[in-house]
């Protein structure tokens, strides 16, 4: 039996894991952009469970960093930054349900070098920060713009770095809090995580009818962590599957692939993250395997794995995993 | 020279520290409390620079706790917690302005036992959390119902602890995220720091138009760092002086007394909050006194006065002070 | 009653807080001077519980760095820094008890200027160091030297700092680890807390036959945190009374004064510290009064004090107190 | 050319990677152990570069463990854990050299159940302990044996791992200090690295003349972050080639495979043991390949592999990678 067959999205979604209706949600259909995750602003799309659903999406700057002569310092607006697509509503999704999308495809889009990195002043893992507020002037700018097709990534004479698209930002909307889309919490936001990437499926907390899904901030590789605080930023086109599982409240947002389930954990300090993906996952493992929490906690102990998403946003994220074999 | 007439208030304000029109915000002025710090709510009062605005706060729990045998867990309805009074708009703020509350006087209001304070599961600096995600089993609630009056905080037969009472949740509105009111940050917020007591005039950057004053929790005493979660409780009736500083950015909030000069920083890890207290204190000394930054280094080095606001919510504060009599 | 009749050592010391045979430790008496805080290296005294101890301490630098022009990135060299007085060994102490130091005076030695202070290169609480390890280069080095006298800290032509002598380091030896005199733990060590001055009594967990008693590295005044890694460093004689509790095993050390009971903790996070302070304060309070442990937990939340000690040496160090008059 | 060839080790060793002559060290040639690693005991072996060493090492509890009605808190008498088996003396080694240590195998050895894992009160990554020290009574104990031979580890009926063994805990001598096995710090110690397994080169920093090699704590299989505290543990048989770079001073300890190269860093909180790790990669590449540290910086932004060790120790532990193949 194929995995999808075995997950949960094909278990209990409503659809039971079938292809629906399909949409299409373009740059162009947004009017403005949401650049928090929040029940504020209205949903530019609305789908059933089952929908398939292909969706463009802007670069995390907007697609203002146009050269290597830029200065992001000049041309960053904060907080108008990492523009989300959507919010896209979910016909009868309501708190205590839990959004399942399946990950299809995620392709470049737009003109070359599609590719953006730089270093950002106060931004980054090895340098001072607004939160870790240091005495240290910044250090200097740099832009980077890199080709990146379906076939790699093209960093220098040198270097080609394999094409590993993921999502870095997704999720659903806060209860009643509208938060930056540069930060992940339970309902998930810029995890930068890139488990989040064609083949998984992703599950999210329903906080508010209609789950409001909002995503954005593609990457086309991304090393853990995303030390410097910028990916390999691009514009896309995500091609997503949606479904709904009923009365499945989940406290942080959830993985799987054929290979392992991830439970997802976002905090600072960093360690409180991987407490929070760990707890989850005992959680998980046991509900799913019926063995007692304490053996859960054994076990992981001796076969959970570890992803660092990133380590520069307001929160830092985590993903721990089980393979698959051993869930049992 | 008083030392008000010293104050950025008096200094830099546009009504110059001066008294104008009397306000007053009651609790049946609300027909619905902010549950979050954002411009997403409309104003319920607007005043001007000068006003006097005598304010009606709810406690945290909006009087949901009743009775030593009620179960908080059972009571409290996350997220909508720790009510807010507001918000108040002040005419003539404009983002990069900075908003100025003196706190005149802070008095319980309502029925004795005035005063609540309880153990929450998964809730308090002693106890595993939603962050720090532990195995155990929380503890068992436990509320404490405590009569208080301006004379003294009646805690048992044996103890009488002082009136000491300060605003554990005040500050202005993110410019486009909507924040629980259960969490401090760059804008103020929940961040119980027992400093925020009348005398003191408190500073908090504009990020919206009309700043949109928001407050609420007052205690009617606090140790350091709130360390169970839950302060003394109470509804409160708050005298404040609004004014406003135009064209003075400030990054976190600020406050002054007679005796020294605080910034305040909230962030986790601890020792984040406390690097932003003290780079915004080298930075405001080195500023107003024409130091060179590390001097002022050297000079906090000897003289620095530390006072941890809460360490339980989603971010912890801390401030930072200089005495008064060094800032020369 | 005084309450030095209440304390501990008066209490339950072997010398029932009377004061024995006087002696003294000088520099000259020693042939070299540890660095570590450990069992290796032999006592250069050996006292009875009640002894009145003088002892010569070097400041953290040996008095290596004599002028402003000095740099100490040259002069430093790691790890022979913070040399200690000592080690003494208290007859009759063993592993499960706790040592008690009364500190009864700290006098500043030596030619003036007596007291330094510096910024030392990836050191201090506002820049990148080893532990919090950044791509920033160092900010400048620079050192101060401060007349100091007991009437005062004499900074600059406009500002005098009071004279708040503390001992920085001191303690007793872990069981078989030797850890470095810039380290605080369990044992004391460096814990730059400024609750360590004259009119105190501490209390040192004994892990080895003798106690093994190390001090050095007195300040002349600090500020909350010791923020850029270096107080006010001077040259002392310190007057201390040893005492012996038999079979009082205490997990980290406290402190009595006439005002409050402290206890501290020394870790990383920051938060980890104050747990730790908390914690153990928690303990000390239900064990002392007899209350249950929620409510010292609950009482401690309305009046505890927190004294931020050092947030700079290889553990942070937190102080937790209460007021003595609520320890009924 | 095969990556050995290509390693420090082949390049730069003093034996230039070849195979000297053949030494043991067995459990009874240890007349103690050492639970700390420190320059004040006795090498019990001295070796010259190039020597093939077979080391015999306990588990991390002496062998005290023997079934699953045994208590972990009546048994383990701290700090007399995770005994080494060492000190082992280089010939020639002094401080400023890199010690290379080239893992050949590790067998299990003794009577089956040869792996012990279990739950102890107060330790782990998902519990209070004596940092995160909280008011929570701690868990239940449990030990689990399990068999464990090469082929793998015989969990239960219907889970078997894989054997992917690794030494735990590994090092040299601090220059003055000694300090715990139960700690991982620059030196290396414990660890409990996943990659510190057959067919890596690991190199540390000389601190002592001799270098004075440390090791034990063999672990048959864990996942990351050891999260319960305890991994696989088994007596183990080892066998190491060593071999000294002279004048090489590292920071930290590094570790080469065919597939990557890896910088340690051990800290708290998380994210700053990561900083190290991350930092101390920087700077290996940009001196390997010449490119400039923000050029690194940006190359591992994006291809940069993060591997967490331990989440459990005084710190924890997380390896930085970069593919061998963008080492260019």
């Amino acid at each position: 039996m194929n995995w999808f067959e075995m997950s949960l999205m094909a278990r209990r979604g409503v659809a039971g894991g079938r292809e629906g209706r399909r949409h299409t949600l373009t740059i162009a259909d947004h009017r403005e952009f949401p650049y928090v995750y929040g029940p504020y602003a209205e949903p530019v799309l609305e789908v059933e469970p089952g929908a398939v659903v292909t969706v463009e999406t802007h670069d995390a700057f907007e697609g203002r960093i146009r050269s290597e002569n830029d200065r992001p310092s000049e041309i960053l607006n904060f907080p108008y930054l990492n523009p989300q697509s959507g919010p896209i509503a979910v016909r009868g999704a309501e708190k205590g349900d839990c959004l399942a999308v399946r990950i299809r495809s995620i392709r470049p889009r737009g003109e070359q070098p599609v590719g953006t990195t730089c270093l950002i002043p106060e931004f980054g893992g090895l340098v001072a920060t607004g939160n870790t507020a240091l005495l240290h002037p910044p250090l200097p700018e740099k832009v980077k713009k890199v080709r990146v097709d379906e076939d790699g990534v093209y960093w220098s004479d040198r270097i080609t770095l394999p094409y590993q698209p993921f999502i870095g930002t997704i999720g659903t909307s806060p209860e009643i809090e509208a938060i930056s889309s540069l930060q992940p919490d339970y309902y998930g936001g810029n995890m930068d995580l890139p488990d989040m990437a064609p083949g998984a499926i992703a599950y999210f907390p329903v906080n508010r009818p209609g789950a409001l899904l909002h995503l954005g901030d593609c990457h086309a590789v991304q090393g853990d962590g995303e030390i410097c605080g910028v990916a390999l930023e691009m514009p896309a086109t995500v091609e997503l599957q949606v479904d709904l599982v009923k009365d499945h409240a989940i406290a942080w947002p959830r993985l799987e692939t054929g290979d392992f389930l991830m439970t997802i954990g976002s905090a600072r300090p960093l360690e409180d993250a991987a407490r929070i993906a760990y707890r989850e996952l005992v959680r998980w493992v046991a509900a799913e395997t019926g063995m007692p929490e304490d053996e859960a906690y054994l076990l992981l102990t001796m076969c959970g794995r570890v992803r660092l998403g990133n380590m520069v946003d307001p929160k830092y994220t985590v993903g721990a995993a089980i393979p698959r074999a051993y869930m049992r």
